[in-house]
């Protein structure tokens, strides 16, 4: 597209005005959004206007923007993550109705865990996940698994970088996490007791599409003690429903 | 943002680019892409590109062009429709496990109903509603509580517009829809019997915000003949904790 006098393109603008937007900060200000995506205000307002104009943005009755229903809508609707859910959802119900804690579906995406569906009932204990929020790979069962099975590259790369402590429970040393990873393959599921809130235990395993590749982590996470033999059987049981749905033959 | 030779804003650009993904065109080439949106071959090429490398589009191994997993994330992890959906979605899986049959939510959205969530069973009916789907405000349940409830001037608009039929029971008669509306409104739910396909009823109830205005319907849909007053007592248990979750004190 077009660029603007600093070189950088209107698709670059708009993914930054887009990220302004995030989980705790869904309404702004259009000086907010040009402030925080480093934009002139005058751009700024131009392109929130625009935006606004195409449905893409929301102007809300105090006038602060929000990500438009548009943007949802054409976002969403066409999406391999709406494809994954979809095949997902009727394994995920089963599993949450039966093991009652948070159950969730997470892809790979930037080196993150990304969250594509969570399903919580009314009982269920702590849990920092968000639908369409990020875990990291070395931190969490769901990153585990996506790791263990992931590309050697992707492997090199994060055993390679910082490795943060989320409590002190996390693997931070790259040999601990390698053995980590190759003891994923060799049972064929993560468990994550206490790695991102003290409180909980993930448990997740590895989906796979119609090529036999891993492409998602079903998981729960249950109360930091909690025995998961149960919800092992349970995300073993859904692992191989969803992947029926999305056409592997293993 | 910069415009065109042609007059035309990137953002009309971009639009139209997106637009051109539905639920059954997942994947196109550039090339489709551009002869979808009306844009010049040169100029395709050069939005897909910036929009992939932004991660808003994907390449896939064939080379055709999706929606990102990037654009999904940004668009959903702070949107007002999200909040609505979890919000509604304990609501929304008893209803699903006592009715055992589709269970919906719908939005205003364009003079439409916009569903931003569906849970199925294995046994369900059925169903054309799809998530990020639309169905017309006069054909459907979710549409005609929608209606009920709304701004006077959306109503003149849809009884003035034309009102297509989707089945012989779909109501096309204005003064026959105001009645409707009216009914809608005294008994509080909307029964929708054959009108979208003739092997279906629909039935919707109002979900209102802290402020008390209907930003919502939660519907189920039932084989044509079934009886309706067990989804009733279950939607209106579901509404009422909905109408909890989002503040109303009604």
């Amino acid at each position: 597209m077009a660029n603007s006098p600093s070189g950088d393109s209107v698709t670059d603008r708009l993914l930054r005005v887009l990220e302004t937007f995030t989980p705790t900060r869904t309404a702004q200000t259009a000086a907010e959004i040009g402030r925080r995506a480093g934009l002139p205000p005058s751009s700024a307002h131009r392109i929130v206007s625009e935006l606004v104009a195409a449905g893409l943005l929301e102007r809300d009755d105090d006038r602060r923007i929000r990500i438009g229903m548009r943007l949802w809508e054409l976002a969403t609707r066409s999406s391999h993550a709406l494809r994954m859910r979809q095949a997902a959802m009727p394994a995920m119900e089963r599993v949450q109705s039966r093991i009652r804690e948070h159950t969730q579906l997470a892809i790979l995406e930037q080196d993150e865990a990304l969250f594509l569906e969570r399903l919580s009932g009314p009982g269920a204990g702590s849990n920092v996940t968000r639908v369409a929020g990020r875990l990291p790979l070395h931190a969490s069962s769901s990153g585990l698994v996506l790791l263990a099975y992931g590309p050697p590259d992707l492997q090199n790369r994060i055993l390679s970088g910082p490795l943060p402590a989320f409590t002190r429970e996390t693997i931070t040393d790259p040999s601990a996490l390698r053995r980590k990873l190759a003891e994923v393959r060799l049972i064929g599921h993560a468990v994550a007791r206490g790695s991102i809130e003290l409180v909980s235990t993930g448990v997740a395993v590895p989906v796979r599409d119609e090529t036999g590749r891993v492409v998602a982590a079903l998981s729960v996470v249950l109360p930091r003690e909690a025995a998961v033999e149960a919800a092992l059987i349970e995300l073993h049981a859904g692992k191989r429903d969803i992947e029926q749905s999305l056409g592997y033959r293993g």
